[in-house]
């Protein structure tokens, strides 16, 4: 396995979205698709996904293409998709409560198994049945449960404090949603989920259309 | 301005971070920055920043290096972040809520100025002081209000629909976060924000490191 340590994370980043289509096409009965159909669909060259796959060994057949499901379930393994986490979600704010409520994690494998707050209004309130607990029993919950996966869904001045906390109960992972790059330790797995980044781009895209539409 | 039509949008994902960054040394008060120094900060290399603004102009001054506010000003201008934009949000669920509840658009000049459900037990409520209407009535107040941008918060049964009455009604961009990759005409921008490929990223992270510590 030493050889996958070194695949880029710009690799790594487009593995979800090749299988989110793959899934798409499974759901359509589609049993087979050749690198050329698969990258019309993706829009990425078909040299990239080639490129991308052979990383980890390659799965396409010269002249067969693709196997949808084949495909589907070795992208999954690569993920680590075909294991189990827990999750704990600091902060039950809106963006908490929409993370809780996502039915999407819990068919995936990705379970939310404890929600943190500091305000006793929410504290002891459930949400999609999760009860919410005081922020101050959060180490505890996280070393007697195994927790895997840290959630912060707090305002960015407490983000790093929170981050610091669960990676010394010991998660393996960070999703971040408090729009700051929260810094971990290396072993500690972090994603820091900026939206709105999305936003501005959309606005670069709008202006663009704009100008080419003389609108502006 | 058609040089700037054919730049990539990775580079245009790129403008995004390098703003975030710039921002923030402006917060800690820095006035210049060498391109070597916000290389290391960003993670990206300096030939590729200085390749990618260069797209625009390039900025830079030898022997100099960047104006932090110089740069943050220029980046937002090509964002088009120095124009103010009109939003509706359709789905009035947890993630609506989230999205209306979040001040930092307001701040930025991503003015919500309505929210529309179905559901009869949300409409007539107010979340942030905005009322949520019928989502019947959508059509009539985009185009009533000269709305710039749609957020799709639907289930992803229906995203596509409320993308195509969006674009009937005349938005010129679409911020959708149902899981589903929503189709717009060419003249319309669209965002698809999945924000479950970066949970997907950090499994396999997750599972790197693992490896790595012979944990598993």
């Amino acid at each position: 396995m030493s050889k996958q340590t070194k695949i880029s994370n710009a690799v790594i980043q487009r593995l979800p979205r090749y299988r989110r289509y793959l899934n798409e096409l499974k759901k359509k009965g589609v049993d087979k698709i050749s690198s050329g159909e698969f990258s019309h669909l993706t829009g990425y060259t078909a040299s990239q996904i080639r490129q991308d796959l052979n990383n980890f060994g390659g799965f396409g057949q010269q002249g067969y293409g693709y196997s949808v499901e084949g495909l589907y379930n070795e992208i999954s393994a690569i993920l680590g998709l075909d294991k189990g986490y827990k999750m704990v979600v600091a902060g039950a704010g809106h963006l908490g409560q929409a993370i809780v409520n996502h039915t999407y994690y819990y068919k995936t494998g990705f379970i939310v198994t404890g929600i943190f707050d500091v305000n006793p209004d929410l504290i002891g309130t459930t949400i999609n049945g999760i009860r919410v607990m005081d922020y101050e029993n959060i180490v505890e919950f996280v070393e007697e449960n195994n927790i895997d996966i840290g959630v912060i869904c707090t305002p960015k001045e407490t983000a790093q404090e929170v981050a610091d906390k669960l990676c010394f109960a010991g998660v393996d992972g960070l999703w971040n949603f408090a729009p700051v790059d929260i810094e971990t330790p290396s072993y500690v797995a972090t994603e820091n989920v900026h939206i709105t980044d999305s936003l501005h781009s959309l606005a670069y895209h709008m202006n663009k259309n704009r100008e080419a539409a003389n609108k502006k």
